[in-house]
């Protein structure tokens, strides 16, 4: 294990983290908020340290498989930590464990909160909670990829580890220039989310953090009723930004060059919006009697659609109370996720589909064991190595899901709520159903219940994996 | 297709049917039932029509995988719906919806009934309901090759096919023989359990229906209190028979070969039972507080662990009252079933050992991605084809349970009550939680919803594939 470029790349991080903190910083300046003491004790803290871990040079530069997964789970966690300084320096949640898990939640774009009164926190402390979700929707490390000149060290790694989905697509041959090309895309998406919205009237602080929760796809709202109260205009363009950030941001750069064509051939991107289509339908017909309007049925059986397949988890409306068709189709699209190299969590649409095509494949070779099938994704059969990361993938995903289930059931809560605070942690979500629906919050689970669920944002961000290999001994075995 | 072989043996199923019904229309004569006459009509449907399928000899035996699963498939299918007769005709559950789930349930050893007052029902129709356990449990085909000479096709495929587990294990060479000695095992506990329960002072009739529930790992009970009447002694009978039920019955014939050693050595079972240890210990500390005694407390925590993890489903307490942890345990024994190669359903402990070994292979390919690693089970490397089975399996059971869920929650019932009614329909369990918990039945539900029960129910016996293979358009193709 190459010890000095896991402490170098941590030191970045907290470079990164310290620049991250200035805004809020500005934010708290600009409305004269008392929090900005906070902030720059904060930046001097993360900047120090960074520094003092960076400033050595280091010689060998050599990064493997197990590297790239350790650095991807520590800089995550570090991340954390110290983005939870600001919560609890200011005082407004004084609880390491609940700073942590709100932390967490904001970089792992969750959206799960233990505050029962946002509106209580100052603009810069909300600023900061909705800008988590921006720096985590597309990876820090991706960011330090674009920007640092690591041409030593094999970051496809790092990208690899970090990144969501079964594969990772190059855009381009190196590996930085994909990363650039990748946060371009998404700033300027984001930027015109923040136009759209100010067309709507808002002002530039909610719509940029408005922004920042769709970006990120992460759903912390800066007001205790969520989105509820926002105009139509303002809930349906945040709707259709929600389902843009859910795509594989490749497709936007297939379509800045102009091939239409292979984007019409995309099956994820196809699946991803059939998936959404048909649920607002169903949705729709379903809920129907408890709203006035048609328009207005439709327009909020969009935005939950919209809202959890992407794993935003933004509310206009207490699905809570829906019928139990539209509430199991919603906990349904929790699982299904967004598509694979967008800011979305949960399996992903890709995964599902390899998942559900090898079972086609399957009871073809069971009626007919001498004919030969393969699984097929965009017209290209899907190699081996793919459809066993899928299957891993998803037995240590239910595996840390029972697992999670069974420590937080100590509680003595009700099973439907420790089953969808669960879904909605480990897919990256925020609200579930019943005492962690989107009208409630998470403070009433136990300190043991809030690590667990902590980490499960994080496994989830992360794709299993990079925890996993953290937490297993071979990995540090020579 | 062979459709000959697959009409001949239909036509056997149902001349066995026949044969199985004469023991009910003996109890009806016994206790001087009117029943009797319905029994009779029935015997005589079976067996005509058995007769008819089966006396045109047929010269092309040859049968292959798919001729396999679609006539496992199908004799199930035909078997509930003639076993469905005797409840319809005798008008105690006059709707065929409801008597065809509720002789589903019997064949796949579910135990999940519509039924609110089972005490109502004559004699001779609860042996029946009781005796289809017996049946179901081993299974009728394999029943089919201990008996018929049906050399000339082959009967791997319909054993392969109908037995639990990842793989068949042959205990013999001769596929015959292992089918006899396993009957023979399966009859000789059978009879055991039966003097255990005489000696607690139970009536013949009382004894030998909860010994086919046992032995089948059913779970319907003749009285509507379940079992929670009954003595301690008779209540502890039962958890140690439906624990050695849920072990895989090549472990009692190595036993009886006197191979002391390798059944020691076998993961499954040593993993079985530390399972049932481990639950019994922490259900026991966790619902303490509810009994008045430690023993009490013990005895129905063993007895509910037992009934659940070998998806027997028997109750002696209304554990839908118990805390969230214990219940939360429950729920996942259900998940995990019993052993492959017993009588017992669920997703079996060596498909989940398989499943877990797989995963951390993985984290050490994926800390070390040029090591070489493999899954192992009893010191023996798993074959690659048995990995990628148990995969498929676990794809396939989980789209079928997301689509069950979806389907009956149209039926607009609570989240636990869905939810567990799919987990108790789909592992043959019987109860879940809610409104099916151990007190309550499953006659609030739909004809929709009782139909995709059923449905789920005999995928869940016949371990998914032979059901996809009935419905598949390639099975049926040149």
């Amino acid at each position: 294990m190459n010890y000095k470029i896991i402490i170098n790349t941590l030191g970045w991080v907290l470079n990164v983290e310290a620049a991250a903190l200035v805004l809020p910083l500005i934010c708290a300046v600009i409305y004269s908020e008392p929090i900005a003491a906070t902030f720059i004790v904060c930046i001097l803290i993360c900047g120090i340290l960074g520094a003092a871990c960076t400033i050595p040079t280091i010689k060998n530069r050599t990064m493997f498989s197990r590297e790239g997964f350790v650095i991807v789970a520590l800089s995550w966690i570090v991340m954390s930590i110290f983005g939870a300084l600001p919560f609890i320096i200011s005082g407004y949640i004084p609880g390491f464990t609940d700073a942590l898990f709100e932390t967490v939640s904001g970089f792992t774009t969750t959206g799960a909160s233990i505050l029962t009164d946002v509106e209580a926190l100052p603009k810069a402390l909300l600023f900061w909670r909705s800008f988590t979700h921006f720096i985590g929707g597309m990876g820090v490390l991706v960011f330090l990829v674009a920007i640092l000149p690591l041409s030593g060290g094999n970051n496809l790694y790092l990208i690899k580890a970090e990144s969501p989905g079964p594969s990772v697509s190059k855009l381009v041959p190196k590996i930085k220039s994909t990363a650039k090309i990748l946060y371009i895309m998404y700033i300027a998406l984001t930027l015109i989310e923040v136009v759209f919205l100010r067309v709507g009237g808002l002002d530039t602080f909610s719509a940029l953090t408005l922004s920042f929760g769709t970006a990120g796809t992460g759903g912390f709202a800066i007001l205790n009723s969520g989105l509820s109260e926002y105009s139509p205009y303002v809930q349906n363009v945040i709707t259709v930004f929600m389902i843009l950030f859910g795509i594989d941001f490749s497709v936007y750069y297939m379509l800045l060059l102009g091939k239409f064509r292979s984007v019409m051939r995309s099956e994820e991107v196809r699946a991803y919006l059939g998936i959404i289509f048909v649920s607002i339908i169903v949705i729709t017909i379903n809920i129907r009697p408890l709203f006035m309007t048609l328009s207005e049925t439709v327009r909020h059986a969009a935005f939950q659609t919209a809202a959890l397949v992407t794993t935003t988890g933004f509310s206009t409306q207490n699905f809570d109370k829906w019928p139990e068709l539209s509430k199991t189709i919603l906990v349904t699209l929790m699982f299904i996720g967004a598509s694979a190299g967008s800011t979305g969590g949960g399996i992903k649409v890709s995964r599902i589909m390899i998942f559900i095509k090898s079972i086609f494949k399957e009871i073809k070779i069971a009626a007919h064991p001498k004919s030969t099938h393969k699984v097929t994704m965009n017209g290209r059969p899907v190699e081996h190595s793919v459809i066993r990361a899928v299957n891993v993938y998803m037995a240590a995903y239910i595996v840390i899901y029972v697992a999670s289930i069974l420590i937080i059931s100590i509680d003595n809560m009700d099973y439907t709520t420790n089953f969808t605070a669960v879904v909605a942690t480990l897919n990256n979500i925020g609200p579930g159903l019943g005492k962690v629906g989107p009208v409630e919050n998470f403070s009433a689970f136990s300190t043991l219940s809030k690590i667990v669920l902590s980490m499960d944002m994080l496994i989830g961000r992360l794709e299993i994996f990079p925890i996993l290999v953290l937490f297993s001994p071979s990995a540090w075995r020579k």
